[in-house]
């Protein structure tokens, strides 16, 4: 194995990194990683068996959460990416407390790349109702800009219209024309909208469309994915893994239903198979 | 209390009936019971942590109905009825085999109601894709009646346009006729569209409305519920609990979110509230 021939490998550097999500959603931050980080190995927990977490209390999404990371520190993961936003924006302290690793989350990610786009500081996140509840993307924009204003809306359907495959079609314009409206109505000068969900990159075409339609100019899309994988190299340091061989993933899930039929439009490759764990 | 006051009562009389679902739609279930045998105690309880379970496998979907039916037997119910179509399809023997006392799906009777309603023996059934890929409707049709022709369709979208309560909108007539056009496709001679999933009955206007447009004449729209309800009389025989008090109803749930404002609509009265339950 390549990983056993590069001698100068400490054993930190070695160990894979952890992602964690309530479902397959999360693979979309793996497909970053890979990009950003070919070398490294991951681990991937998909909590299926207990998706979504979007619509549950946060006590509810902090324990299945903290089961998650439990699972990937078994696997002494180096690190630990929270690719759930449900589980960033209501779990994060409990699961930075419980862990000897350090843990980055989506919230912080994805508030740094909505400012790096927005021009007039008017952002719009959507999300579930469980990111929007917990007002975590308004502190963590809050906290690096002061001046910028937030508009946040809860968007229960766009999960399921993603996982139903019907991301760019009748159905899923009229649902996302239906939000979108709402989320410009509560301010029309929205420049950049923020896709507060690992499953909304797949609408991403659709959502772009809408918002530029209702706003009548065109509105920057950003999500969290690239902005996790390069706080995982800065959270890695000196330490990354650079041999040269392509990093494994390992993927694990709690349920395997539809896992071979959603899995790889999140991935956008093909997967070696999931692991079923019961957690 | 009206309970304590019934002296001819023996202590299986005086015991619960226990319903369990994924969530809060087999309150309609509740609704149905309460109007048929009102002097009965209800026990309910919602994995609402663990919901859906339309979208998981067998193997999960019987893990975690055995959980809820083990609470239910906790506390001392005299009945158990599986209001959540899901489970039915897929656990129905685990949970006989694991309970002491009757225990009554929500399949069976659902397929009754559609025999009866039917006057050319062309059935649809639409339900989750648990249900569906469980082929459990089929065999129960085929066992009551080797003509009757059934057509199953899985309509994932279903359960979150009810819970968002988009009943009877333009998303709910765009979603109900992408669907039932699919179910008609295949059978057009279909003459009665059964709900198989507890959450159905909200948009039973709007799938009614759409299937009579599409088969261009009514088509007769059942559901589980009542028919559930008169197998529970039929399994209680001669010891129903026949004092004049309205029975109790105690709900139990593994998580609260949403609760408040979800189940008024299924349960069709209004609610003392929700305990909280690990499982």
């Amino acid at each position: 194995m390549g990983q056993e021939s590069t001698t100068k490998q400490t054993v930190t550097e070695r160990h894979p990194i952890g992602v964690f999500d309530s479902g397959v959603g999360g693979l979309t931050v793996v497909r970053a990683l890979r990009r950003a980080l070919p070398g490294e190995d991951i681990v991937y927990l998909g909590d299926t068996a207990r998706v979504p977490y979007g619509s549950k209390s946060p006590r509810t999404v902090e324990k299945y959460s903290l089961g998650c990371q439990r699972f990937l520190l078994d696997h002494h993961v180096k690190l630990v990416l929270i690719a759930c936003n449900t589980a960033s924006a209501n779990a994060l302290p409990a699961l930075i407390s419980a862990s000897p690793v350090p843990v980055i989350g989506a919230v912080d990610p994805g508030a740094a790349s909505a400012l790096a786009a927005t021009t007039n500081g008017h952002i719009g996140v959507i999300g579930t109702l469980g990111t929007v509840r917990s007002n975590a993307y308004a502190r963590a924009i809050g906290a690096r800009d002061a001046n910028a204003k937030l508009t946040a809306l809860a968007c229960p359907m766009l999960v399921p219209l993603a996982e139903e495959g019907w991301i760019d079609d009748e159905v899923a314009a009229l649902v996302a024309r239906r939000y979108l409206t709402q989320l410009f109505a509560q301010d029309p000068a929205i420049d950049t909208l923020l896709l507060g969900c690992t499953h909304y990159p797949l609408l991403r075409d659709v959502l772009a469309r809408i918002a530029a339609e209702i706003a009548r100019r065109p509105v920057a899309v950003v999500d969290s994915a690239s902005a996790m994988a390069e706080a995982a190299r800065d959270a890695l340091g000196s330490g990354p893994n650079r041999r040269n061989a392509a990093g494994q993933l390992q993927c694990f899930a709690t349920d395997t239903s539809r896992l071979d039929e959603l899995a790889p439009r999140f991935l956008g490759e093909p997967l070696t198979g999931f692991d079923l764990v019961d957690l």
